[in-house]
């Protein structure tokens, strides 16, 4: 998506450790009119399927996901990030690792909201190691729904992210893939 | 709003401590539907205002103030919650309580993203001790930033959020105002 390479190169920062900040546009303050053409853009990518649900975590997957269900027709549904609550049986858990607090947190879902007749659409704004993918996938295992695919906004593709998500034999399509960052650069796979 | 009204009688759950759980429309999973009505409602409550930015807080204001600011065609930006970053300089801080987890935490906005220039329109989900609108009131006066206003999908009026609220002198727009909650049953200030 030509319209969000240019703006992470405009406005996107990268600092060292391989972290590239968009805090300006799309998970502090997020500019709207990107964000509608971003939850257009999904809508096409993923026009051929029967989406009945969006599921992301929060916080900053929410308006990605909210914009891009409005495109669909159907409800978004957000997992809470916490404590295990011990196979609460309401609710679907999964363990997820978070590299930048460097803990565990647990992932939850009211089985209420995604069940064994839904086809979901995950989406996130970032894909790096996958990590809260792979739980997304996990409650949507459990929940024993079909999975239309992965949307991602921005994929580090030199991380292992997409190999790990790949490996559910998923379809994944990302708005924008970084190859590499180096110098303050940001590269794209075209 | 009727639409509102008629959502929380049908699908809310009055559970012990005036708690009310809107989880299955508004945020856990949101029926986008609604939600873009809420967005529209807002948008006619406040359009004699030239407002420049939609703060919320994370996350389940993120999805309410996302519509309002298409809206609007401004910036969402939303405050995270978090640690003090003890008085960094490039973040605004305010503490609030949380009655929900019976502890207090900061809340934190960039200072590159409020600033003396904007007009902001403050939105949240629930109004009912006011302490997160508090500290985004608060992080407005540090910015110096005009409030045009705070608006809120679903009040508690029976709950002292609204009365701190409006010694800031600040119109509020409530879209549901609850006078109390018994047996089960929710009732409204019409």
């Amino acid at each position: 998506m030509k319209l969000l390479q240019e703006r992470i190169i405009k406005d996107g920062t990268v600092l060292p450790g391989n972290i590239l900040k968009v805090d300006s546009f799309l998970n502090h303050q997020i500019d709207v009119k990107l964000l509608i053409e971003i939850g257009n853009e999904f809508k096409k990518r993923f026009t051929e399927k029967r989406i009945t649900k969006v599921l992301t975590v929060e916080s900053s997957g929410i308006a990605v996901a909210t914009v891009t269900a409005i495109n669909f027709k159907v409800p978004v549904v957000f997992a809470k990030k916490g404590h295990s609550h011990n196979q609460d049986e309401k609710l679907y858990e999964s363990e997820a690792y978070s590299f930048t607090k460097k803990q565990p947190y647990v992932m939850k879902v009211s089985k209420k909201y995604i069940t064994s007749m839904d086809t979901v659409l995950i989406v996130d704004d970032f894909l790096a190691n996958g990590e809260a993918l792979k739980a997304l996938i996990d409650i949507c295992h459990q929940a024993k729904c079909k999975i239309a695919g992965v949307g991602i906004v921005i994929e580090k593709s030199f991380q292992p992210g997409r190999e790990k998500i790949e490996k559910f034999g998923l379809k994944i399509e990302s708005l924008a893939r970084i190859s590499k960052m180096k110098n303050g650069k940001v590269f794209f796979i075209v």
